[in-house]
């Protein structure tokens, strides 16, 4: 299977986040795509695919924000990192304002995703790989993995979040309409929901959306990712939620996928865009699935098994000197 | 004028708040109080109302978690004050989460608004000192002084924010209703908008909500207090929005206080309660506009000449050494 990167994306590199009250190092850092990629060897070339896929999903001024909230930030005297401390309550009307500190509230739902130097860089070059792996799936590949690092599940169509600037999943799965994929299917197995990905598809009834993650009750994004969110509009049953409790291991995980596996081939997709996170194996430090290297393989097969072609696109995954084994699981039970 | 005030009120002091994209020193802190004080002498008693009027402005889910959530932080492991990380993106509906930090983040808009040990504990006798200067008014005097802290104008029927935890001002004017005050009027000369107070009375047309503040366009809380917000159903009409640029000073102001004033004139109020902070001083270490001392005169010079009684609530105001001499200025205006 070919590895998409492009060492661009790593000039989003945050120096902390907001966590538990305290400042804590970024978890989301460069040093992940080395420890996949020192696993996986050397990756292919990223072609350069323009802002229009981008702005297919995203808002012209969440993106024009992006472009420029680091420049900005700087502007108006700061150092470091921009970080928001101030976000419109629920209900708010939308305003166009212009105060840096306005925009990163009114662009985003957490203290914990700042506005690095680079970030608009990596983001971008991020948003490339999706597509450049979308492009060789649609060239004959069965499967393609794009190494996408900042990930962007919990972006959407105009706020960042969780350490997602843009949505790669869903730059890739809109993509691929004019690719040909007339029905396209989204499986998102990080430990996270989400919720960004969600969004941006909660009403399109062509696209569907099948999340399995931690309960929103105990685990972040907490507002998102409830069993009853099944879509709106057109997309009404379009959404399926399948949150799990903390502590989940593989039966129990596994058993979840194929429900999951046969709600998607009921959808009929032609492509499947799987969003990734490493985040569900037992070792990573910041979350509390207890999933090992044999069960990543085992759902890679799961995957496998629907017989479309898949897109994978990375998303979390902080156990970092276990990352390369653990994504490479993964990989290798497509070609079991 | 009597001067109301209870001790129990500093038992709320958080240490830091983030700012720019940093911890600073809490800027709302109990030596606020004590520099009032020394200028205006021994308060009089503050009397224990009781839950029933904070219930008849606030939600009982908010209320609960204000006297829980410092409790259940250090349960979680936390140490130092509550904050929140992660907030509801405009337009999510409510959830009935239990998580610290989903609520944290679900009832407040910014991470500068801690919870510390004594929050709630400070934020009861300061909405306290406001019901008791209420009935100070009700029996007789033509001015009563609540020396509210924290303050109140910023926090909402089921939100915190802004330094602020339980409406004081809001909380007030209702319990004003069943002592006989039919038509209540809230004037709000603190430097940022009070945009607690406007969403809990936007679609009240009985109490009118005047406020005279910074730009949002330039100034926190940014998405509220814009000119053509002016009410909503019932409401319509009977809130007034006067923002007004940065570097205001004296004269313009009092020209826009005319204005305010005879918006209340017509509203024709039977009390009128006065939100009053002290940060639109020319010293304020966090505000911009340029007034003086004897801007604070000539400003309840104009408030005393409606003729009806006057509560006067405690707002912002961060200019400790000169903030006793500031505060007594305003309240001497109204004698003179």
């Amino acid at each position: 299977m070919r590895v998409f990167f492009d060492q661009r994306q790593d000039a989003h590199a945050p120096a902390r986040e907001l966590h538990n009250g305290e400042w804590m190092p970024y978890s989301e850092k460069p040093s992940r795509t080395r420890s996949i990629l020192d696993r996986l060897g050397s990756p292919a070339a990223v072609s350069d695919h323009g802002l229009a896929p981008v702005l297919a999903v995203h808002e012209r001024a969440y993106v024009g924000f992006l472009q420029s909230a680091h420049a900005r930030w700087l502007a108006a005297g700061r150092a470091g990192d921009a970080i928001g401390y101030t976000f419109p309550v629920v209900g708010r009307r939308p305003l166009p304002l212009d105060r840096i500190d306005a925009q990163l509230g009114a662009f985003s739902y957490d203290a914990g995703t700042p506005v690095a130097a680079g970030t608009w860089e990596g983001a971008y070059w991020s948003a490339q790989t999706a597509l450049s792996a979308l492009d060789a799936v649609a060239g004959g590949d069965r499967q393609a993995f794009a190494l996408c690092r900042p990930p962007g599940h919990h972006a959407g169509r105009d706020y960042m979040g969780g350490y997602c600037y843009l949505n790669n999943a869903a730059i890739a799965a809109r993509a691929a309409r004019p690719l040909g994929y007339e029905r396209v299917a989204i499986l998102d197995v990080d430990y996270h929901h989400g919720n960004g990905t969600q969004d941006i598809f909660l009403d399109d009834g062509e696209t569907f959306f099948c999340s399995i993650h931690a309960d929103p009750a105990t685990d972040y994004p907490f507002y998102w990712g409830h069993a009853d969110e099944t879509g709106t509009g057109d997309g009404d049953g379009a959404t399926l939620n399948l949150p799990l409790p903390r502590g989940t291991a593989g039966e129990t995980y596994l058993a979840v996928l194929d429900g999951a596996m046969e709600a998607i081939a009921r959808h009929r997709p032609d492509l499947l865009v799987v969003s990734f996170g490493a985040d569900t194996h037992a070792s990573d430090p910041i979350c509390a699935f207890d999933l090992d290297r044999d069960d990543f393989r085992a759902m890679a097969q799961r995957i496998a098994g629907a017989a479309v072609p898949v897109l994978i696109v990375m998303e979390g995954g902080y156990a970092i000197g276990d990352l390369g084994l653990n994504v490479s699981a993964f990989l290798s039970g497509f070609s079991a």
